[in-house]
């Protein structure tokens, strides 16, 4: 197995990563081409593998690749092996499953009743527990991603009816999932009961699709319907008289939602609807509720692009400070170029970034980021900075410090390497980072942003565990294991 | 995923194929690269896809690629991938299950008690009701290789230890196999009930080696020990104190050994000793024998290389008429050129073959090839003997008519192809092919050149249903089945 | 040969090219690792090949890529092969010669006196009359490369010294060039005697450096020297005693310098100076100057990213209206999806942007776009716009009209296709374009955003003849051929 | 640039190796398909690359590949991309000249008159003085082939017609070629004036075919017309009628005839037919000659595969010994595998070759070899024969001792490595390989067994200074350079 997924540079293991996007179409001649482009618009979501199963009327068919969706889905040829009206896809992280070519989904069971396909976004909490009892009753499983799970679930239901085996097993899941399936007839989409990651129900044409951002319904001209609700099963099925039926069914203990804020603080893309919320305007909203929390004295507001630029136009627009493009964003990215070791200072930063010196030179400089993780990288910008002559630079952040681990299918840093747990206060933060000033963004000023309340300590409206340390669900595996357990109960490894 | 696989000529459509050759090493600290030479040695039993799994005392790791041994495990990084004292491979052709990646083998399984990998040589005969069996009970099959079968038996075994489970779930098994698995700890080796696939002990300095022919041993070095007999079950082990024990069961109810007589007539390579018996005499016994029975006036013998090349010699020998190269084979060969639609006589053949016109032309001539399966490609070498300027033409097979199907891991055309099916009798074959005279060995005659007996026909010392219709095993999945019947329950396809 | 070039979507016809940047640096132990790094900041001016040559002090090394200067030159091995401490490279988009690898840059000539490499950003008006005179007398052409014709001049000038032959060469070019090129001991820099295309002269701690654009200074830490001047040939060279020297040579009749003015429109990054002018500031102030010409009411201003952004950003300010992203770009681009029969309006647009509904519906948007050329791809972001809910759409364009092609290294496409040239006036164009209204900046406009200075007719301190047709130097090649004439004499094709 | 091209084994090191294989066809529709063919059945004589060039009444297309000829021609896409009713093609092992691609022939130039491209077989022996004048004269080399230097004196002829410049730059050749050229209506074989690499021509339906050998003929079913004579240029040319003339030309003062004697010994394929002899023949007539000259009592001949195998089959039917395949070949070879470190004897051998242990053991084995050239593989066989039980070994060679380097398109190992001129005697040397006796064949035993003749020591009859010394040409280079002098003037290396 080759594939050209390289090493990226030292400058993203200083995000978070979201894991997944997936994308499904029923009772289109076109499905696996429309498929493609919605995991394109997807890509954020997931920049290691992408693949797409089909099924024709009689024969399933799946193609999954390592690397970008375009690298792949836009040869003729890829596409042409994909035939039939129905198609899903899934674009992925690994958060859990190295990224090897059996991993990579939707993944795939026969069972007796005919075949069935599931794409995942989101992380079990109890999935590594649920893998042993598998085992322990003969199961094998022949990938490490957390996914297979619920395949073997839905294998040894005791239910007839696929989608009813799909529901009886989502109900042994514990933790976060937005799932797409597809068996001969159906298309299914589900959430958790707390509605942790999001999924949307489009239609193009009378045909149902599922996404997990609008922006994958905008792509193909495709209309918004609504929302799939938090701990909701929705099953699109062909009829034998060719007619699409949509069924939801609400199998789980009703609980309110709490979408993960972390979408609209950086996940999703700006032009999405997130739980009919725009996203572009809630991080803008960020910027304006930032500007009244932490005002400052600067001559020019500057986003490190492209995740703070929404919150610093709002930044810019309620301080009446001027919005430039200080820092400028190379396009041509995503490999790790060879570091000389005579060191150019900003090493990694400036691969991406680089100071547009003409506006920062003697400047008092306000940096607008959409949130600071390990804080490395903002060591680098300010310096850069400081280097194009800014006489002040103060940061910004649009969202609050983070505290803590997620396991809901964001790749966080372990917590103690967060900047957030390395500081006993903001005043050591801000020296680390080499800034003239430093604030974050309220919880409060967070939530307003988002959903116009305050947060509610009693239940809260969002899942904010990232700033908070309140989780929404059971953390099984967690709980059930020492320090030096793996991740992965599989002991096998395969180069891909 | 993408491989050099090509289509290969047309030529090679006329020839019976081996799916598979296997080998393991217990501990050797180059297991792996040991495995890769053997493997390469072996190369002739299968070029479709090659695996390799290694085991470091505490991982497995698996390296498993479309095309020659060579190709790919000639590349240190590769063997890299692949440390650890114990190691195991295969070499493929897919005579059930396509050639995609996830079917390449060993296969891998992870059970509670620790991971379990498998090789496979052979076909089973109840495979497809297994399969059936196991899906019907939650089983998910990820490839669509018949040797899944035995790690879903092997995971589903009550017993405790892997040895145990492994020889469990072998008494499921009907059909042809040699079969080698690793743990962590053991090496094991297996052959059917009947022994129709040869598999041999061998010993590197003290280390237990097996492998489906003696050449992969002198390839590296290493002594011949004695072949598994038919029906046991071989396991070699790494004992706390770092000695290696073997132990010997067998499990089955004790039958007479019957190995396939192709592996005389075709498979096995001319220097390895199969069943206590060299190939090359063997071969070169089929010519003598050939020459007694069927005696022609004529000034030289030619073979038809390689394969014909032993008989030929005995042919020649036996008779008094020289021996000569009148055929020159390309040695760089594998794939298919365009054929000019201006076409070339015997095309195909001649992209391996070409006459040796001066050994030739004027002349009578005997040529030798082991075995007629279609008959198309005998006669395009006719025509092309002739087109060299042969006076006559005649054709001795050093193996008898084929009739019959193979269902032990033996690609064999469906029989009306057959062309011992499609004539009446040998005078019509002999006419078709444009031969002067042809004639084949009989089933005595290769009983005596293999064995030195007569055939036995209330128990035949070999496996030889592809001249007599005589099967050793049951053949449940054949009877279950109509003529439709998908040989893969599998509906789903995935591109390689 | 084979490479990962795949044709790019539909939207990038629709833009005008440049065709190549230079790197080069003397007397750097990691030579080769900083032109990488140069090259791929440089990556904007040309994404379809990369090269870079190395001299280790005996032999010259040279690696030549199709593809993304990440793509190749981040593997360690690649940049390993290119040892010593001088080095040059050049990214380039094919204006003349097809791009096949043997036309990628730098290239190379053996001569009497030691070998010389050549990398060039710009195009002669004379080549083509250059190549038939030199195959005439007996020169062979490996590429189809217009700067092959330097080294055939250099090879045949009757000069001795390297440099002189050089400038030599140079005295027999007409049109646009700013070359790099390497000897043995020297690096040197050149620039055409009007200074069409840009070139400056870094230094990075002691070191000698010459770059298309700052910016490729910037991404190593090394510092901007000054410009190379019009005219201008600079020689550095490693003396015997390991000092650098830097000479200054101009060989040319002087005439006053007339940068291209789509460097400051298009294609220069905006974090460059280019001539003494920062980039971006020159883009906003072209905003500014649109507000002022062209004002309009309206609630929000949004760019068409990335290149209408500072000209958005100037327009808001002058006008008060405010900035927002109304389109967002998708980051991950570069391929031609398969597009759906059953059609997506806008299909190819959407590929890479999509509107951002929340802040587009029920407003009266200004689209801010860098330039318009066919004018086929602002036809599908006004539907984008409306389709989203766009109350009214106002195009402006910050940039006048074009009307002519180029002949100095940018690929225009032919006068009939230009948007310009297809309509009798503003109005007929903005109803083909579907806007509520449009304009474009004046000429005057562009040279008081760039220079500050009013267009001087009688000599205009631009190169501008895309918008006036007012061409700086001859045109031979174009005078002396007709319409049909191949733009290369080669007839030879290679696949690449 | 990636190719597949692997190291090979170091078995191949113990042999010459011949540079190259080369093939013409004029006039028919599908030229590069069968020029494709034409060099698949040349493929021993060059495995290091191959490229075809056609021409399709306007354009020359090209394509060049490293690799065997069905790596890439096999590939409809690729012949395809070669339209065109002339054709030629090459293939290539380097004697000069790095294998980098832009070395693989044919080469193409264009000149004032049009397009010419050449295939080379053989070696200048002033190739490198010719190519420093050029040099000095303003040429400019792209490759580091020998061949380029003839481009070069074509394009510099002051003749007018493409084949009188041709011809013209014939004439400062020095050295052994068998040359194809072709223009746009014009295939042109040429052989240096001693005849010392073969060239054929051919006849398809009345369409003209040059080929190194006549094996490229009975693929494609042509026939074989006569010899290209030594000294003589074949034009074929399509007439504007659609005629096809052919016309001889002698240009060089004339010479005996003086064929290169390892032709017959090694490198021409059995079934081809060399300057009127079969090869075949000759080398059986080389066994019988051996068995004659040097007879010993033994129980087997076999045959060192493939090479040695004619000449074993002439000593067993002179001697009477029976002939048995006592070592069996790997077909599937090519790559150099890890070689393990605890060491496996005879580990190179044995990847391509293992000893026949049943046909071995206890026996007087008589090995029969083509050549011996270092003696370090004979070595290593004799070890391995001895390991499978040989009671004795005898060598006995098919030709004679070999003492001088070759000049004109071999590459032999310098002859301080050559290992009759590492000791004293023939006994020295046969202690040296462990066997128990050894023999080469008489320089006379040699002519007769080629030729039917003695030496004729006034006037050889045949090219044959690997064993005497005698070179049939001047060797300006050599005589012109010290010990140091590089082969090639370039100091460029390009990576491939």
């Amino acid at each position: 197995m080759t594939h050209n997924a390289k090493p990226i540079a030292e400058w993203d293991h200083d995000t978070l990563r979201e894991e997944c996007g997936v994308f499904g179409i029923l009772g289109h001649p076109e499905a696996a081409t429309l498929t493609a482009l919605g995991l394109h618009a997807l890509q954020h979501r997931g920049q290691e593998a992408a693949g797409i199963v089909s099924f024709d009327g009689k024969q399933f068919h799946s193609e999954r690749q390592l690397g970008l969706v375009g690298d792949h889905f836009t040869d003729p040829a890829t596409v042409g092996r994909l035939p039939g009206h129905l198609a899903m896809g899934h674009v992925r992280y690994s958060t859990t499953g190295e990224t090897i070519l059996r991993n990579v989904q939707p993944l795939f069971a026969e069972l007796e009743v005919g075949g069935i396909a599931i794409a995942h976004n989101g992380n079990f909490t109890n999935g590594l527990t649920l893998r042993k009892q598998l085992i322990s009753q003969g199961a094998i499983c022949q990938s490490t991603s957390d996914t297979e799970v619920v395949l073997h679930l839905i294998a040894r239901s005791k239910k007839i009816a696929s989608s009813d085996r799909f529901i009886d097993a989502l109900m042994h899941l514990e933790g976060a999932f937005a799932l797409v399936a597809m068996t001969r007839t159906k298309l299914i989409g589900a959430r958790d009961a707390n509605g942790i990651r999001p999924l949307v129900l489009g239609d193009l044409d009378g045909k149902p699709i599922f996404a997990s951002e609008t922006c994958a319904l905008d792509i193909i001209g495709a209309k918004f319907v609504r929302d799939v609700e938090n701990g909701e099963v929705v099953i699109c099925e062909t009829q034998p008289d060719g007619t699409i039926t949509i069924d939801s069914v609400k199998p789980f203990a009703p609980r309110p939602e709490r979408i993960c804020l972390f979408e609209y603080v950086y996940f999703a893309r700006p032009d999405s609807i997130v739980a009919g919320r725009p996203v572009y305007s809630a991080r803008k909203r960020m910027g304006i509720n930032l500007a009244k929390e932490a005002p400052v004295e600067a001559d020019v507001v500057v986003p490190v692009p492209d995740g703070g630029t929404p919150a610093a136009i709002g930044y810019a627009q309620a301080s009446g400070i001027p919005f430039e493009l200080g820092i400028i964003r190379n396009h041509y990215v995503g490999r790790t170029f060879i570091e000389p070791t005579q060191s150019i200072r900003a090493f990694g930063v400036k691969l991406k970034h680089s100071a547009n010196r003409a506006e920062i030179e003697g400047k008092r400089v306000v940096l607008i980021d959409d949130s600071i993780v390990r804080g490395t990288t903002s060591v680098k910008i300010v310096q850069m900075i400081r280097e194009a002559g800014a006489r002040e630079v103060h940061i910004r952040v649009a969202s609050p410090m983070i505290f803590h681990s997620d396991y809901y299918g964001i790749d966080t840093p372990d917590p103690e390497n967060l900047i957030a747990n390395q500081h006993p206060d903001l005043e050591s933060m801000c020296r680390f980072i080499g800034a003239d000033s430093l604030a974050f963004l309220s919880i409060d000023g967070l939530y307003d942003a988002v959903g116009g309340v305050k947060r509610n300590p009693l239940s809260p409206q969002f899942t904010d565990h990232h700033f908070t340390g309140d989780y929404p669900t059971k953390l099984t595996d967690l709980n059930g294991r020492s320090k030096n357990d793996p991740k992965m109960l599989s002991l096998m490894k395969e180069a891909s």
